[in-house]
């Protein structure tokens, strides 16, 4: 069995070659910017993910390659078309698409890389063919409705904790929850094991997201690697912010809505203040203790997976590492 | 056999039901927009040609309704993303997605929307299957590209009679190529049949779009039900601008480069003076004979397909129908 590491170096170099093919065909506008995007690097956590469960049944990582590129293919189409929603100017420290080429070019070439994600898809053969792209079709319009409540809460006044995480298992867990299946269905799981696969992305995702809450308020900016404090200056309806509305009563909840309804704010100072507020009223303790629950969720699942324990080592470590407790 | 009519009244039953369904979904943000969206109306085409193709071949229109309903929703999708592309205001005489609800609606719900193409294609029970998709992703692709053609000879001073058939190809004929094959894959043609409608579809959805082309200059504006000249205007480059570019010498092609730069402009009086100069350099005539050759080449590989004539009138009155001979 190969390590994460040697999974992704795999993928990486997969990617590269595929890439260079796309950015090889015409019309040069439409494939160039996806070539664009597929070089501008990440994670490239989910193939991963995805090549990792299918190895834990067994299945050898060619025989998923495919449906890992469609993944991290179907991702990267989602982060190009929400850079575009959001008007964000980089990813990844470079242009996004819409900036480097422009809106028209994001639109199409976007459009191209979903279908470009099924084409790629459709080239794995396995028995569980029809399974797969159902799978694959229905995680990728729950990933389109968590996109869209996450536009819908900045505007609505009224969102509940409930609804975030409603939220984020569509934006962000489901497709996590649905790499790992899809390995473990072209690995030739069982239907149960396979759907534990399911369960243990799904919670793993989710507490992935609170984890990602968290670091934007505590994490070391230097180890971080982007700018802290960006959910705060942007009054973004994280578990943080939702919990400690809820909770904080009195001077704590004032001293919130001040800051909540601030223009014209420092930023340094702002961001101070709420997190002060976060630890103070108890809600960054929750929040480490409700991502812990999923976490734990998450470990409880491939543990009852009935394969040899000694195979899910390597799913147990990038569990680990993704949570940062691998220190 | 059904007719054209009468499969047309199916599919718009059908559509109406599932846009109801897909309209009390949430969020409404994401679903709504969908629903607006089948609701517009439109010829459906597209699924008759394939409920057609199928029962050629003596299958049932039940057997390729998720399919069907998979080309129609794939249409308009493009529609919608085109029309956002393109700045267009209305759609059918309605206010484009864009317009009506926002872009990022517009560009979020027309993704689901390609995607819920797929959602419909995966329902279809066929020995077929992995064909069928597999065809029906390649087509969505080639869709894009065509689009994208079409937005590059906007910029481009250099293209030729065949770069225009090769972009109507991706942009609209493939469609309907898929749209006849996929029936005929449903109704279980055999592979050569297949081809042939496939064949079918390209040729006529070529002439189709020749048409349409000359019918933006030739039509009476009555019974065209939309504005004609737009194309003249907005100097769009058509089989009939670029053959005229290239045949027209003298005092013809001075006049013809004259429209074309002139700004702050008549429409009335350019469309008029463009359309004699298609009339007098021949152009008209020769446009109309090359998508007759189109249409006559359709015809040749209906001939060519191994069933009973008799079982072919259907679909050859579609086609006479489309190409506007049935008067």
């Amino acid at each position: 069995m190969h390590t994460a590491k040697s999974l992704q170096e795999l993928i990486v170099l997969k990617l590269e070659e595929e890439a260079r093919v796309i950015g090889s065909t015409v019309p040069v506008n439409l494939y160039g910017p996806i070539e664009y995007t597929l070089n501008m690097g990440g994670k490239r956590l989910r193939p991963v993910m995805l090549l990792m469960a299918c190895e834990l049944f067994g299945g050898q990582p060619d025989d998923a390659m495919n449906a890992a590129l469609a993944v991290e293919i179907f991702h990267n189409f989602t982060l190009l078309h929400d850079d575009m929603m959001d008007q964000a100017e980089l990813r990844r420290n470079q242009p996004a698409v819409h900036k480097k080429f422009n809106e028209n070019i994001a639109i199409l070439s976007g459009d191209a890389m979903s279908i470009l994600a099924y084409h790629y898809l459709l080239k794995t053969e396995t028995p569980a063919y029809k399974e797969l792209i159902q799978l694959f079709s229905k995680t990728a319009i729950e990933v389109c409705e968590g996109q869209q409540y996450d536009m819908d809460f900045e505007e609505r006044p009224d969102v509940s904790i409930d609804d975030y995480l409603k939220m984020i298992r569509l934006k962000t867990a489901v497709l996590i929850g649905c790499s790992f299946k899809m390995g473990a269905l072209i690995g030739q799981a069982g239907p149960e094991d396979a759907d534990r696969l399911y369960a243990f992305g799904i919670n793993l995702g989710l507490a992935f997201q609170l984890q990602d809450d968290l670091l934007d308020v505590y994490a070391d900016q230097e180890k971080f690697g982007k700018k802290i404090g960006g959910d705060i200056v942007a009054n973004k309806k994280t578990f943080l912010l939702l919990k400690t509305l809820e909770l904080a009563t009195g001077s704590q909840r004032t001293e919130l809505l001040f800051r909540i309804g601030q223009t014209g704010f420092d930023p340094t100072e702002k961001i101070e203040a709420v997190r002060k507020i976060y630890t103070e009223s108890g809600v960054r303790q929750i929040s480490e203790s409700v991502m812990d629950d999923f976490y734990q969720k998450a470990l409880t699942e491939l543990k009852a997976v009935q394969v040899e324990e000694s195979r899910k080592e390597a799913l147990l470590l990038l569990a680990k590492t993704i949570m940062k407790r691998e220190h």
